[in-house]
């Protein structure tokens, strides 16, 4: 069965109180996806738990306190010896402040239906689309479990 | 931010060669969903990885040997002290003799059309609403990349 394993990755749509997402550009000398927008996240270490991962990465890349309000998705990136499994919440941040780590080089608020005209992440792309449609379909963020 | 923690685990749909899903049914003496139906899976334990939880999770509660081929959704589910985060992968079966564990009475191998037709447990039946959608809108289960 020489299949390629399966790293486990997190992503968060963080939510400012007007309800935009924030948006990181990665950095220009990033090994991949230089320069392109996508949410903070990364990859889960070693014996790290999912949820320490996804707060942990959630304070490094932006500083802000959040509150984790649900699961809105999976995606799936083809890497040469492995396979990531992406998985992507809901926050809001209760704090205002975006302090950026060395990987980011700008950070932006964005309304859901703006997100597809940034120059995003490609691997982002189709969870976007889905996305949006169901936040703009209800004019509001929907509660827990609308979604899914 | 007296939040609860999210804990991770898995669920896999488990297709054969006429393209048919694997259901299990839940022991009539287990503590919930008692005699529902739900794919196999499991939580990832303490330490371990995504990757070997999904493949222990197949192993002890099938004996099949599988081939994973995708991402194809996430889903939450809410308990009174933490949350359940389970992403949910396709595979394919490569051995076809299942041996339930302790934990299932039953198994049945169920066209994707029918799925909705079973007594499902409760938390799976919005992502099956959206994945036979996918299913039987192609005609045949479609290739990594176009669900997401």
């Amino acid at each position: 069965m020489n299949e390629k394993p399966y790293k486990l990755a997190t992503r968060v749509v963080i939510n400012d109180k007007l309800g935009r997402c924030l948006l990181l550009k990665r950095s220009a000398i990033s090994k991949s996806n230089a320069g392109k927008w996508e949410f903070p996240g990364g990859k889960v270490d070693e014996g790290e738990s999912f949820d320490a991962a996804m707060r942990r990465e959630v304070t490094e890349e932006t500083g802000l306190e959040v509150s984790f309000r649900r699961v809105v998705g999976a995606i799936e990136i083809e890497m040469p010896n492995f396979k990531v499994a992406q998985i992507i919440l809901e926050a809001d941040a209760e704090s205002g402040a975006v302090i950026l780590s060395s990987e980011h080089d700008e950070y932006v608020w964005v309304k859901p239906q703006d997100l597809l005209n940034m120059d995003l992440s490609p691997y982002l792309v189709s969870f976007i689309k889905d996305y949006i449609k169901v936040i703009i379909s209800k004019q509001k963020l929907p509660s827990s479990g609308e979604f899914l």
